[in-house]
C-alpha cells in the first residue's frame, strides 16, 4: 500500500485502553497539540478510545468513548491504533485485526511482543504498515529504535540490562538499608512500586518478557520468553549483600543475552556486579540497559523504567514517528527480519564465576570435604572467607568465591553439597557478572 | 525529488575523508557486506574516497582513491556522501555542495554541524535528501536520532552532558589519583587520550561545539557556539577535588543547556556535581548525555564518546538508516524546523550554587569581612571550612559554599574579594551542579 502524496488535513489517533497511560496519552495529545502539528505537519488529533467500563468518570469527553472494539479496529478514518490494555488477550487479537487492516500500530505491551513479536512484525511488513514498540521495554528510555538503528552497523555481542524497577527498588532497599527481602517488598508495594501479587515482577518473570524482546532485535533472531533461564530474588538474605559488598560487588537482578558461536544465552538472575561498574551503580526504581557491538564498544541507556508519564513518552515517540511518515507519504523502511536462526544454548552450558554461602558444622575437615567436591568438579575456589560462627549451633558459614566453571558442574555439585552431613544448608548460590 | 519505487540493484557511499574513521568505514562496509546487503536489500558499496596523499599506502585498491573532490560531488551514481574529514573548510563546502547536488549526506563533523547545522538541514530539507550527523556527538552513543524521533514527545527542560573524552580522563586522573592538571594532561597525551595541542578540549571548545548541536536539536531553536558560555579545566588544583569530595561531589566538565521563560541557557564550565547522581560515576574516557524531558524524566546516555571504532557505528547508522529508506522509495519525514526561536540567557542571570576557596591572611576578622562582600550581594553561605594553615607564610584557606545565587553578584563579589588586603587570592571558584 503506497501512502498518498496529497497533503494530509489530519492524523487520527485511536486508543484500546483508558488506563492511567491511555488517558496519559489523550490528554498530551490535546495539550501538546500546536507542538505535534508542527512536527507532523498537520493536526494528530485522537478519535476514538476503547473502553471496558463506559460510566467511569473521565476527563475526556464521552463522544470519544466506545466499548465496542470494532469502532476502532473497524474504523476507516483511524490511521493509528495505540494499544495501552495490557495483557496477552484480548490485546493480541487486537493488534492483529489492526494490522490486518492496514493499520499502523503502537503498542506498550511486553507480553504480546515477547510472546509473538516476530509474527506481528512480519504481518506488519506485509501489510506494509508501521508496529512500534518503544515502551514495551524500559518505559522512558529509548532503547527499541536505536536498537533497529543507530546500532545496526554493529554485531551486537551482549545485553545486560536491569529492567525491572520493582525488583532493583527492593534490593536497592536490602543493600542500603540492610532490609530483608519481605520487609523490602512491603515497603514497595506501600510506594505503589510492587503490585499486590508480587510474582510477575519478584519472580522475574516481566524481566524476561524484556529481555525476549531485546534479544530478539539485537540478535535478529528469534527468542521467547520460554527460551530463557530465569530466577528471581525471593531467595536473598540481607546477609548476601554485606558479603557481596565486602568482595566489591552489588547485587542486581541482570537480564543477560550473549551471542557467541552462533548461539545465544539468554537468562535473568540475581548477580555479583563489581561495584565499579556503572550497571552496578543503577539504583532504586531507574532501570538500564547496556549493549555492547563490536564497533560501538558498550552503550548504556538509563532512566524511569516505568510508569505513567514515561510510557506516554516512548508511546508518542512512536506515534509521532509514523505520523511524521504517513504526512511525507513516505513508506516504511524494509522489515530487519529476525532470520539469523541461532540457537539457545541452554543455561547448563553457561561458564560462570560464582558466590556460594553454605551453613557448616564448625568443626575441622569442612573445608576439606566442600574442596573435594568442587575440585571434582573443576570447580577451582578464588576465596573462602569463614564467618559468623554460632557457637550455640556449633555452625559457621562459609563464603566461597569461584573462578569461572561450567554450571552443570556447579548444579552438581550443589546438590552434592546438600547432601554432605558437615553442610547444613547451601544457603545462598549467585552467579558472579563478569565482562 | 520522489525517490524510485523500482528496486535498487546496488546503493552507493563515497567517502570525504580516509584517515582512521574513513579507512575504518571502507573496511567494514567490505567485511560485512552480506549483513547490510540483508539489512538494506540490497549491497551497499564503497564507490570512491577522497584523499590528500595518493602516495600513502593503504589497504583499499588504488582505483577507489582520488583527490579531486568533483569525482564525487559531481559523480551521479554516488547515493551517499559520508564526510570524515573533520574540521570547517573545505568540509562545508563540499556538504553543501553534495546536497545541492541532491546527495545525501553523512557526516561526523561537529564543528560544521554546530557552525552550520540549521542552514545545512534547511538546505537538506529543500533538496529533500537527509543530513545525518549522530556520529557528530558521543561517537558510539545514540543522542541525535533519539533526539530526534524518540523523545519528540516531551518538552525537554535541560541537557547535562559529560562528552569530552579528554578532559573527563584528565578529571579523572585528577579525583583518582591525585595528580595535578600537567601531569595528568601529559599522561592523557601519552596514551593518545589528548593532543599534542590540547586546547580545543581542555578549554572546553570541542564540549562547546557538541552541545550547540544537541541544544539546537533539543529546544529546536539556533544555538551556535558562539552563543555559549565556556570555561575549560585548567585551573583546577588537586585540593579542590579533595574538598569536592568531602563535600560529596565530583568535578566534572558539564555541558550544560536549560530551558526556562522562553530563553535558553547553555554553558561548559567545570562542576561540582552530587557524588550519587549516575552522572557524577562517569569516569575515564567515557561519555554521558542526560536528557530531562517532561515525560521522559531524566534520560542518560553512556559509552565511548570517540575512538575509530565508536564513530563508525554512528556513521555505519546513518549510512544504514538512509539506504534502508533509498532502497524502500521512502521520502525522508519532513524537517523538525529549528523555528521556536528563543532567547539566549547571558551566564551572568545564572542561578547557581557555588563552591570558592579563598587563600587567605591567618587571623581574627577574616570572615567577617568576606561575609560582608558575600551578604552584601544577597549571596547567602551555606558551610565555611578553614583548611590548611600556614604558620610560616601566615596563611589560611577557606572553602565556602553559597546557597544559590546571581551569577553576576557572584562575579562582582569575586572581583571585591580579590581586592581585599586580607585575601591573597581566590584561588577557586566553581559552580555546584544541582537538579
Amino acid at each position: 500500500m503506497m501512502a498518498p502524496a496529497s497533503p494530509r488535513r489530519e492524523i487520527l489517533v485511536s486508543l484500546l485502553g483508558l488506563g492511567v497511560v491511555g488517558s496519559g496519552i489523550a490528554s498530551v495529545l490535546q495539550s501538546k497539540k500546536s507542538l505535534f502539528a508542527s512536527l507532523v505537519g498537520c493536526p494528530l488529533v485522537l478519535r476514538r478510545a476503547l473502553v471496558r467500563d463506559p460510566g467511569k468518570p473521565r476527563l475526556i469527553p464521552n463522544s470519544f468513548i466506545t466499548t465496542n472494539p470494532e469502532d476502532i479496529l473497524g474504523d476507516r478514518a483511524t490511521d493509528i491504533v495505540v494499544e495501552v490494555m495490557g495483557e496477552e488477550h484480548p490485546a493480541l487479537e487486537y493488534v492483529q485485526q489492526a494490522i490486518s487492516a492496514e493499520k499502523h500500530v503502537v503498542t506498550a505491551n511486553k507480553e504480546i511482543m515477547a510472546k509473538h513479536g516476530p509474527d506481528l512484525l512480519k504481518l506488519a511488513s506485509q501489510k506494509e504498515v508501521q508496529l512500534l514498540f518503544e515502551a514495551s521495554v524500559g518505559a522512558g528510555i529509548p532503547i527499541i529504535a536505536p536498537l533497529q538503528r543507530d546500532l545496526l552497523g554493529n554485531n551486537i555481542a551482549s545485553i545486560r540490562a536491569i529492567i525491572n524497577g520493582t525488583t532493583n527498588y527492593i534490593l536497592t532497599k536490602m543493600a542500603n538499608e540492610g532490609q530483608d527481602f519481605a520487609t523490602a517488598l512491603r515497603q514497595a508495594q506501600e510506594l505503589g512500586y510492587a503490585e499486590a501479587n508480587p510474582a510477575n515482577d519478584v519472580e522475574g518473570h516481566d524481566a524476561a518478557y524484556k529481555l525476549a524482546i531485546l534479544a530478539t532485535l539485537a540478535f535478529r533472531t528469534k527468542v521467547y520468553p520460554s527460551d530463557i533461564h530465569c530466577e528471581g530474588i525471593t531467595r536473598l538474605a540481607p546477609k548476601d549483600f554485606r558479603y557481596a559488598q565486602e568482595f566489591g560487588y552489588a547485587i542486581k537482578l541482570l537480564a543477560i543475552g550473549r551471542k557467541s558461536n552462533g548461539a545465544v544465552q539468554v537468562t535473568v538472575y540475581p548477580a555479583l556486579v563489581p561495584r565499579d561498574e556503572i550497571i552496578a551503580k543503577v539504583d532504586g526504581v531507574f532501570n538500564a540497559i547496556e549493549i555492547k557491538g563490536d564497533l560501538s564498544g558498550p552503550v548504556l541507556f538509563h532512566g524511569m523504567g516505568a510508569g505513567s508519564l514515561p510510557t506516554t513518552s516512548a508511546v508518542l515517540g512512536d506515534v509521532i514517528s509514523i505520523a511524521r511518515n504517513i504526512a511525507a507519504g513516505a513508506r516504511p523502511a524494509p522489515w530487519l527480519g529476525m532470520d539469523h536462526g541461532l540457537n539457545i544454548k541452554p543455561v547448563t552450558q553457561l561458564q560462570t564465576r560464582c558466590y556460594l554461602r553454605l551453613l557448616v558444622a564448625d568443626r575441622p575437615g569442612v573445608l576439606a570435604q566442600i574442596a573435594h567436591i568442587l575440585g571434582d568438579r573443576q570447580i577451582s575456589i578464588a576465596s573462602v572467607i569463614q564467618k559468623d560462627a554460632d557457637p550455640k549451633e556449633g555452625t559457621a558459614e562459609i563464603v566461597i568465591m569461584t573462578h569461572p566453571s561450567l554450571e552443570a558442574a556447579i548444579q552438581d555439585a550443589l546438590v552434592r553439597l546438600n547432601e554432605l552431613a558437615v553442610v547444613k544448608k547451601v544457603a545462598s548460590f549467585l552467579r558472579v557478572e563478569s565482562t
